[in-house]
């Protein structure tokens, strides 16, 4: 007998119906009259449940009855068009064997939960519709980002999640050491003696695999990297974790415009991709979290992002009918409330800011022929805000040696990346897109530690 | 005019020749007589060069005869078949632009450089022939088990890199802090106060993401991870790096020969999507590294995986006209040495190995009938030895509070994951695949430290 998974019953039904089957999965509810009963069935791999109806026939009809929600079950059966209007077809059960029962304080008991109290159960929320649909689209959003990168050539590199190195040159990073609290070695100046740690250098968690990429992208062509990253600030904001996953493309040949270009082409192909693999969860979404959500979608894949520069951008915030808590003046960053404004109010779609300040952006960045910005250019979302941070690179080893002179950048800390521009440099580009805020922008969740299986965050590593 | 790269015209000549192109890459080496040059061109995306051939038409014909490896430039001309026999077409350039040139001290000459020295500029090393292919076929392989998972419903999961549990009860981790060693905060008692630490508690880097997996199983039904892993191991073995990637699927409703078929088909599916993806590159690792690869991998497509249990293992290897370093002993775990010889001599194929003694394997796995071995099972393949291991899980609850409690194990740090054997718990399964390990196997690189961009590993964290 054919042991089938519930979503290929609902993409398939016309395979499966009249013919005797096996199924597992978790009870979801069960309702039972005095001789019949029905189980909602859910198996993880779809995002409805199967219908399982029994009757007193059954061996076991007592305990199946009895059953509780969370009991894991195997049911044989033949699938039958259903005399009911909710669902085209339904299990009927021949046998169904009870494989793991569930304790009476099973939390995830049918009534609404909060967000807040779901986090203190993470390792129980993805068995709750919200959860299993945010982190199947956060799957199949992995999925296609790899494969969009893939289908164009790019090679994917795994750049390092430990490093001597800090890509920013102004990161907050931790520390990772195996050397001891108590028995600190240290030199005879009295400061703790690095070299006897376990890479003999003081080491940290990766801000972002950049300059890495950079030097697999001057071998390949085209490289994008997607791992995990870390800041240890002490952010309480809806939209910081400790630790985040990040893509990040890098292209030779390229201009801040084929750039771009990229982001863009990559942002609607994600979305595509994930409202063709999961319109049930998508549609859920729409319904339960964010009502405008498809309709924010469809006009993202319909429409042109917006450019402006960051110039354009403040004179427009300047007069703008709104009132913002920071000032806005040339030569200030952007706060999450001018994004926002930008992106939802002045566009109504994600627009491109383009050419910052050189004074607010890192140091790679290539210097603009007015000698006052850089060919820097983020992605601003509704609803997100900043979503994608990228730059043409500075290829031109005497401006970026200059830029690393003003900030105090050490040659020594970057040899490596230098001789990227010593050795057949070329114009380039990349940017960083991350993850979590893209899975955000997908699901309308408005909090990250909601988008991400198990959060870290100050004061906070459970699990 | 269209801008093309060079995979594009070695896979789809057809298309391009007898037109206008432009293509963007550096140069490998350039061959010039009085009046005309060939420029061996690489872009990054094929194994293969491009011939290029100029004459003194072109307007810098001096400055191009004059460019040296590793130079970058852009070309413009018309693809035409090649009058040479070494290669079917050539692109006749009508202008070559020096996009970057070259410094005298290029280290990457044409000459052989051991794999030792390349290590020392691993950000330049990628430009070279055999890594390049090496991280052409990582990059594929990357994809192809996201593809194989995603292509049988499993659902990709992010499982934590910053933890402060130890999923195996023994392994040795890297401390992650954001505390001072020169101001270490203390409480009363005078140790290190944890809780003013960045999470509040002590924290290290994950050695496994396979108990957070089981909590997303149980919801999913089928999960994986690929995700970094670590190990604070002073290990200098060409097999072991500090900081290496780790691919963990988990399968609900399954057990040890279920997740042993996975496995199998997970392992043919990579191999034979490299082998179709990556023939260029196969077959120069088939020529330059390991004269057997092909062969051994075909073989591998064709045949059955073999099985033994731990116990018949011992027996084999007693039995072995072998001598070998470590004694062999039922209970003692197996060596390298043994593993090789299982693998190579004795089934010269992959083989699992199953039902190991509780006494040197995890808490988690699940106790067989006999009381004396588990559900455990490890691959052993020819030239590497262990690849994946694996087990079913001890699902029952009382079993596994039992192995705990004889270990040592809190109930406290592991109160979530026992609670998956309360809830709804099911039979489930899972391995863990050493994602450097496989890229070893597929390209018959020796050294782990060639096979990841900048490896980790004591002393080591360069780059």
């Amino acid at each position: 007998m054919q042991t089938a998974v519930i979503r290929e019953l609902f993409k398939q039904s016309d395979k499966h119906l009249g013919k005797s089957i096996r199924v597992h999965g978790w009870v979801r509810t069960v309702r039972v009259s005095k001789s019949f009963g029905f189980i909602e069935l859910n198996d993880g791999t779809f995002f409805a449940n199967l219908q399982v109806v029994f009757e007193e026939n059954l061996d076991n009809f007592a305990e199946v009855a009895r059953l509780v929600t969370g009991s894991a079950i195997t049911v044989t059966g033949t699938l039958v068009e259903s005399p009911g209007a909710k669902q085209p077809f339904e299990l009927k059960a021949e046998s169904i064997e009870v494989v793991g029962t569930c304790a009476p304080d099973y939390p995830l008991q049918k009534k609404r939960h909060t967000f807040e109290f779901l986090r203190t159960i993470a390792h129980l929320r993805p068995r709750t519709n919200t959860f299993a649909a945010v982190f199947r689209v956060r799957s199949l959003a992995a999925f296609a980002i790899h494969k969009f990168f893939q289908e164009r050539n790019f090679v994917y590199v795994h750049t390092p999640v430990i490093t001597g190195s800090d890509a920013e040159g102004a990161g907050e990073m931790f520390r990772v050491t195996t050397l001891d609290f108590d028995r600190t070695p240290r030199n005879e100046a009295g400061q703790v003696d690095f070299t006897r740690d376990f890479f003999g250098r003081e080491t940290g968690l990766t801000v972002s695999g950049q300059l890495e990429a950079e030097t697999y992208c001057q071998a390949f062509g085209r490289v994008y990297t997607f791992g995990p990253t870390f800041r240890a600030e002490n952010s309480h904001t809806p939209r910081h974790a400790a630790e985040f996953w990040m893509i990040e493309p890098e292209i030779a040949f390229a201009d801040l415009q084929d750039d771009m270009r990229l982001a863009e082409d990559m942002m609607k192909y994600v979305i595509g991709y994930v409202l063709d693999n999961a319109p049930e969860e998508m549609d859920f979404f729409n319904k339960f979290v964010d009502k405008s959500l498809l309709a924010r979608l469809a006009n993202v894949l319909q429409s042109d992002f917006g450019h402006v520069t960051y110039t354009e951008a403040i004179d427009i915030l300047k007069n703008a009918p709104e009132k913002f808590e920071y000032p806005v003046e040339w030569g200030a960053d952007l706060q999450t409330e001018h994004e926002r404004y930008l992106a939802e109010k002045h566009m109504q779609k994600p627009v491109f800011v383009t050419d910052y300040p050189k004074q607010i952006k890192a140091f790679y960045m290539r210097l603009n022929d007015d000698q006052k910005t850089v060919a820097a250019m983020d992605l601003l979302v509704p609803g997100v805000g900043e979503i994608i941070g990228g730059s043409q690179r500075e290829e031109r080893l005497a401006y970026l040696e200059q830029r690393m002179a003003e900030l105090g950048l050490s040659h020594e800390d970057y040899w490596w990346y230098l001789d990227l521009r010593k050795y057949g440099g070329t114009k380039h580009a990349g940017f960083g897109l991350g993850f979590e805020r893209l899975i955000m922008y997908l699901t309308g969740m408005g909090n990250i530690r909601d988008v991400i299986s198990f959060p870290r965050t100050p004061k906070n590593a459970e699990f």
